[in-house]
């Protein structure tokens, strides 16, 4: 049988081999590098030597080789596989050492971990109801689930949220102007790529969400921080310092991490100004549906009569973060030029997630899991927040928010947020300081803890008492006016 | 009842309104707007006083009437649902014109169109043995399937991974080095978050695949055409224009679009050069699973030992394109680098679709799928070059690749390809002009047609004969030596 390059990784010691053995020899080095573990199927045969384009026979005679040997063992029908019996024997010699991430990673891919950010409440999911509805999905879907999904998202998702969002956010827009984003991330990045011109500048709250800092000043976009106070962001003081601003991310219903409500006479001026320079708002509408006191605020997209604002809502918080799903509502006359970028970019979710959130909405399980989590997550925070007040009296000021998913702990302490955050998560409690919130110098100190995990008012406790632990050592002051 | 603006969307003539009233119109719009539609359901009354913070009452008031006015009808326990009979009644008001796509999308959520490419055969897909292994995972989904997936993508779709490279690629890497991303354009996003200085310079097939273009360049990379001939890159043209480009992209198993491989000579020269350069080689082995004649090339990759080859493959062409899966293997040097990178974009597909391609892989079904779909391919490529030499004789060139999921017909034409390729389009036959995947000047002149869904040889027939009379017209010239 003739030797030519094309048939294998060309090893040198392995030039002079025949076919069989330079494949015994390749099934050998997987085993060794922990690439086939022991117990893991090898292909049949038949296919494997249809897959490499080798005779039966080249493919056997390494199979027997490797059986001989004790490398693989045959289960009859029911295939070969590396042996089991390999573990003990076969010092798994890995390639890598793996990555030591540098922090705890926000995106994990394990969870919850106690007081995480930004999760809902795992263990309340309806995962039977989720399971029935996207079986039903996965067994209807014709051709359209396999192809590329379309670019701007799956049609009955969007007319099932432009129907949510007029009932329940006061926004009246057509199916046509939603887009199906996969996360906010993608929500920025495809405004970044349909409306940004290199050193635009944008105003950002300060203290604003982080993440959304990257992507917008990787989008090219100049960044402006403008404070925040009890009615929200401080729109003189944008106008002060940027009037020419050509984008505002704002977080209305409650602002992301602090937790007010902007007011309605900022909102007016927020709109007015974006009106007169021609400007886009950015409406970060991320947890919306949390609020535990008085009535949702419409959002501020339902006050825009001009088409200056761009919506943006997820449904991380109200189903599940692995859902990669996310949601942006343009103007009209935007709807286009959206339109093009996100057929360019398709960066999309697939379909089956997309078709079985849209049978969630329609069947009306979304807003009865909705509300029942409104009942839960009042709970959990009235528990979290008694269990601190007990726990650490007047050195912790709660913010008093209507909403959220996550409380404020405001902190006064010789050390920093971020030596204090760095001993709670050493002590495995997930919180994040306030300050790495803020763009600029002057950020006040705290602590952000998620209370949506919270299973009881025992935990509750033990978290708290942690936590205590963990941060007392370095003086908690007395808070008094916070910040 | 005190009228507060918090409820609902202000509109002024509703200002004055009781709460009731205000709900009512907000439901009459949205049936006017066509963002609630005939037969829709609405929101139980209890759940939606829930949401909206009214009374029961409230909200029982507006639907009594909308129930009274017709808009609504009540199912008794199966729910209240808009009226049915109001599709021939109402005059749906669209508040946005759709908005035309200026080409027929290349992702368009629909499919397949005749001759489309980049598709695999969807008849063809064992949708069965796929829905079963997806509902067991979905089943089986414990809290990771619920939180974000981990940044670098699922273990155990990594290690099947690296497992299916070692044997069938001659690849030798950890499952460290193996991170998942939602599709090749999301590597490249990666790669050029991780490596690209604004500035580096980078080789690119001319042709080449026209999407990358778009992705690298807007990663800061200058873009640099090298021509490819029958052996593939000519990697001495890329050294005389830009010998000290910090990265190249090839597809040494078939090149894209026209098919060769890329030869053993030039692959050592790309190698060596990368080597001396500390450059980076993107190979995008996009469908090297596909070939009818001779064994499969290893990759690139396998000849790679001072860890200068970034390699990506993609599941959209073998499983099929809504999956949106793609891997990249990094050199292990590069694995700390780009996990924290990975961290940052978090540019994920969900955990269900990334769990169901493990179990696809390590139980055989992607091997046996393979195969079938190899001998499957092989005649479809059959029919379709016979009907097109019947049908055109000399008119078209038709390029020998030894694989592949397309064919490049040559042609002359006194009309440019991509007036061809309008009007085929027109007749309902998806081909591409040749000269768009062309950076510079100088472009051949052709089309290429994707054959995986031609069912049989009477579809191949009518296809030719469909294309021909689109584009006879034009007076195709016999080609003679192409290009």
């Amino acid at each position: 049988m003739p030797l030519s390059f094309s048939h294998l990784r060309p090893i040198a010691p392995a030039q002079g081999l025949p076919l069989y053995r330079q494949l015994y020899q390749r099934f050998r080095e997987s085993i060794a590098d922990g690439r086939l573990q022991p117990g893991d199927r090898v292909p049949a045969a038949r296919a494997l030597a249809a897959e490499l384009n080798l005779s039966r026979g080249t493919v056997d005679a390494a199979y027997q080789l490797l059986l001989g040997e004790g490398y693989l063992v045959s289960h009859g029908a029911a295939g070969t596989r590396v042996s089991p019996q390999l573990a003990a024997a076969l010092p798994i010699r890995a390639a890598v050492p793996p990555a030591a991430p540098e922090r705890p990673p926000v995106h994990g891919g394990a969870g919850p971990l106690d007081l995480q950010l930004g999760l809902p409440a795992l263990d309340a999911f309806p995962r039977k109801l989720w399971t029935r509805v996207m079986g039903r999905e996965l067994r209807q879907g014709g051709t359209a689930s396999l192809v590329y999904p379309e670019a701007r998202g799956h049609a009955g998702l969007r007319q099932a949220i432009a129907g949510y969002l007029g009932i329940s956010r006061g926004i009246a827009c057509h199916p046509d102007q939603v887009f199906i984003c996969a996360g906010y991330r993608a929500c920025l990045d495809l405004i970044g790529h349909t409306l940004v011109q290199p050193g635009d500048q944008c105003w950002l709250e300060e203290p604003g969400y982080f993440m959304a800092r990257e992507v917008l000043s990787q989008a090219g976009l100049e960044l402006v921080p403008v404070a925040v106070d009890a009615h929200g962001l401080d729109v003189a003081q944008g106008i002060a310092r940027a009037r020419h601003a050509r984008f505002a991310v704002v977080t209305p219903t409650h602002q992301s991490p602090l937790g007010m409500s902007l007011s309605l006479p900022r909102r007016q001026a927020l709109l007015e100004w974006a009106n007169r320079q021609a400007s886009w708002i950015i409406e970060d509408d991320y947890d919306s549906e949390y609020r535990y006191l008085g009535r949702p605020l419409p959002a501020l997209k339902s006050l825009d009569d001009q088409g200056r604002v761009l919506y943006t809502g997820t449904f991380s918080k109200v189903l599940f973060p692995g859902l990669r799903l996310a949601y942006l509502v343009v103007p009209p006359a935007q709807v286009q030029a959206f339109a093009h970028q996100a057929d360019r970019l398709h960066n999309h979710s697939p379909h089956l997630q997309q078709a079985s959130v849209a049978g969630f909405l329609n069947e009306g399980h979304f807003a009865r899991h909705l509300n029942k989590m409104r009942q839960l997550y009042k709970q959990r925070r009235q528990w979290l927040v008694q269990a601190l007040q007990r726990q650490f009296g007047e050195r912790l000021a709660l913010n008093p928010g209507a909403g959220g998913m996550h409380l404020v702990a405001g902190l006064r302490s010789a050390a920093g947020d971020c030596d204090l955050a760095q001993r709670a998560q050493a002590a495995g409690l997930a919180v994040e300081p306030l300050s790495r919130w803020y763009l600029g110098p002057g950020a006040a100190q705290g602590l952000l803890m998620g209370f949506t995990n919270i299973a009881d008012a025992a935990q509750a406790a033990q978290v708290a008492r942690r936590l205590y632990e963990a941060i007392q050592g370095d003086g908690l002051q007395p808070v008094g006016d916070w910040p």
